[in-house]
């Protein structure tokens, strides 16, 4: 076989791989937007088989083959680099589940169907005990998971290998003293202020009105709605099949404006991320999560973040923006809305209020709920933090950072689902994704046409920028690469700490 | 191994076949339904790599394996016959896809892409010369596939077997002859008669009303929304992802009320027999069409058609249905329907109507259209019909049976989308459930109580009999298993004969 030819061969073999990792995602996306409730009992069962023949294609025999000639055609290509980068990390990713028993892989999927009933029960009954037995096998997986991945430093850093490859237990702890340095006297400033008024929040939002309104936000951000579509869900997400398809969801909560508005936001700057993948990476490695066994195009769950939070915070909850569009918001809601000016909603949905849940939390106390869940699972994986201690850890650490008394478990350490589905090692990817936002638009903003553009509430060059600084990209280069690029060095939370303070300490 | 495990090992295997094929249908229904224009090119290659990947699990060595110790093992199981007939079920689809190689899968995958293109073009443009290359082409794939897997008497058999195992090109030769001779008297008695008045059919019917009154058809059949949807389409279907998920489409034409009405109840009806397939074969041979690699509970599709026909026309299309329901129908259309009685409505939905278009076929038309198609297909199949002279074939005998001038090919030989999709062997289905229909209901209604019942209106009784007889044994039984059961004898056109006769001639 010639050079090409070997090439073909292998990304044929991705190709299939990718093409079954996009079901796997549909059957999810229909799981939460389509499905009739009678479907959950067999859709488990397709999702576990898709998940498993992605895996096995991936490690069978012809891949192999494929693969070292593949790495033998790429050694004379040195000019030819994102063909190399696709080889390399076909490899890694075949290495990471090599290591994994097939076994071990089946006990966190049979564990996860009873951990999350468990949870479920538990965060209805507020009764951490429920859960607890699950999560302490669930953690015990987790380091198994972790040994035969392989780590030197901490367990955590294998775990975090797999949703943010480049940060660790170590990098974590030295980013996170930093924001929290930074973050506490901002929030005390803030906190010191009367708060705006926000009583028109809580007015009664028809669902057709906030789902027109979120249709035209989506547009007003770019997303294709010729390769999308939004619909509406329990727990919103982005998802793609392709940049061909890429699709969001969300909620409307009917005494509740924000929501919807700041949520739709969020899910589009994840699929402006997606749509914006180079054509040419389609069904290839650099558009395909080998080691997640998830069809992204994006490079890592943090980078991901950060378009999010880019265009929800730094775009849509501006002051430019909702000089704009308040009319507009105004106009689908006249009696909701028509003694409010546009000042005042921005001061609304920029107003700081600690509260117990992460989902709800404002820009300013998000950090802390993620900081604290990091600080745990980092102690469960090392073992110096035993899972019945957790509720008190929590609690004190909600005291510590927020000054709140956490009231019950459901409002604490049962809030959140991601433990229960066998996920440690993904919650430090929403911190990343808020440090990595403000360091690419601090550094954007350095072009003064661009700078200008979006102060005039013009966003066309800022997605043109970023669709050829980072989402055209898929996965060829990681998250660190992309920042060194981009802002000449990598991760670095003062540009966030400088974008809070502006905003919310004067 | 003993001979549970034995048999557990090789469900698993078919259980994973069963899972890859649901997802394979979720993208089909999701491409028809929710899809946005831009993914379908992607969504071709996640269609045919789950197909193929299926396949691969079929003909794995570790599922011969299996396959083999299943077999030993039901050797010494002789009273459990359902097993027996998952065993042998799934050696007969074995078998059948060694028969066939991959590359003649590929190059029929491949026609299919430019063919259907090619149809599409030449039936705008009501050109057959810009399809005919494509379909000589199609239909020695189809002979070729047909060699592949055996024939004996006719290379149309081969093809049809695939649809409606049992029938061949003799059998439909002799089925069709007692149609044609019984059904020209029936038709020309009808077409003696003034036509009804049906003016009222084509007013502006809103699709909010039309959907409206669609839920209330197929509630009151019988189908469980728990385990299903209804959703719109271009071309309805019917598709389910186990028993548990069984989803139905339709489309609504604003000027003309009957499509939506007769085709909810036509999908309903091949709903209705997926959510009634007993609950033990859920994942198994029993309820997957391994042959045709499709995850369909029903035994053939001409059993399916007959469930579907049965329900659209026996009972929705019946002077009960609409006595008891047509005063609904009114207050959903209350200007547009103010001046029309339940009677004229009947007679209006019976009416008949010799017409070019096969999917807007009377009940007294439709099996005419269906012949003339299995005629041609049997010809080019065998060779003594060039495709050259396809349009003249075709347009002979519609002036033969129906006593109409075709105009263009676009309502001639270019109007259904079977062929330029590879498919040769399948039309027989629909005459073959039409038939079946009323054999069925010519038994059920000897139950006395169950014929007052339907006479009555009152349906629950006729569903239950159809489940216990038909839905629940899934594909254990083949269509003239299930007849001979329960009616004494295999397929017999005399009832099908009798019930439009007394229907249409009087």
């Amino acid at each position: 076989m010639n050079q090409e030819a070997s090439l073909a061969a292998l990304k044929e073999r991705i190709a299939a791989v990718n093409d079954v990792l996009n079901a796997t995602s549909l059957l999810t996306w229909d799981s939460r937007t389509m499905m009739p409730a009678g479907g959950a009992e067999t859709r488990g069962n397709q999702i576990a088989t898709l998940t498993r023949v992605a895996r096995d294609l991936l490690l069978a025999p012809e891949t192999e083959k494929a693969l070292e000639a593949a790495e033998r055609a790429v050694e004379s290509l040195p000019e030819n680099e994102a063909e190399r980068r696709l080889v390399s990390q076909t490899r890694h990713a075949v290495e990471h589940h090599r290591r994994v028993p097939a076994s071990l892989i089946q006990e966190r999927a049979s564990l996860r169907t009873v951990a999350q009933a468990a949870w479920i029960e538990g965060r209805s009954k507020s009764d951490f005990s429920i859960f607890s037995p699950h999560l302490k096998k669930t953690v015990e997986l987790a380091r198994a998971y972790a040994d035969c991945i392989g780590w030197t430093e901490h367990p955590y850093d294998a775990m975090v290998s797999i949703y943010e490859p480049g940060e660790t237990a170590a990098s974590l702890k030295g980013l996170f003293a930093t924001l929290r340095a930074g973050l506490l006297p901002i929030l005390a400033a803030a906190r010191s202020r009367p708060a705006p008024r926000s009583d028109f929040l809580f007015r009664d939002f028809s669902e057709e009105g906030q789902r027109a309104f979120g249709l035209t936000v989506a547009e007003k951000l770019g997303y294709d709605f010729k390769r999308g579509r939004l619909d509406t869900t329990v727990h919103p997400f982005e998802v793609s099949f392709t940049r061909n398809d890429v699709r969001i969801t969300t909620r409307y909560t009917r005494n509740y404006l924000p929501a919807s508005i700041f949520g739709t936001a969020h899910e589009t700057g994840h699929a402006l991320y997606e749509q914006g993948v180079d054509p040419a990476y389609t069904r290839t490695t650099l558009a395909t999560d080998l080691v997640g066994l998830y069809a992204v195009g994006g490079t890592s769950f943090g980078a991901h973040e950060s378009q999010s939070r880019l265009w929800e915070n730094h775009v849509v909850r501006s002051p430019m923006f909702w000089q704009l569009h308040f009319p507009e918001l105004q106009k689908q809601f006249p009696t909701e809305l028509g003694d409010v000016s546009a000042e005042e909603f921005y001061r609304a949905v920029t107003r700081v209020e600690p509260g117990f849940i992460r989902v709800e939390a404002d820009e300013l106390t998000y950090d802390f709920h993620i900081m604290l869940r990091v600080d745990i699972e980092c102690a469960l994986m090392d073992g110096s933090l035993a899972v019945a201690d957790l509720p008190s850890a929590w609690n004190a650490a909600i005291k510590r950072d927020l000054d709140l008394d956490v009231p019950n478990d459901s409002r604490g350490v049962l809030q959140d689902v991601h433990w229960s589905t066998g996920y440690i090692g993904s919650f430090p990817t929403y911190t990343v994704g808020n440090v990595m936002a403000a360091q690419m638009m601090e550094t954007l903003r350095q072009d003064r046409a661009l700078d200008a553009a979006i102060e005039a509430g013009d966003y066309t060059g800022l997605a043109e920028a970023l669709r050829t600084k980072i989402w055209c990209h898929g996965r060829r280069f990681n998250r660190d690469e992309l920042l060194v690029r981009e802002t000449g060095r990598g991760l670095d939370p003062a540009p966030y700490l400088a974008y809070l303070s502006a905003k919310y300490a004067a």
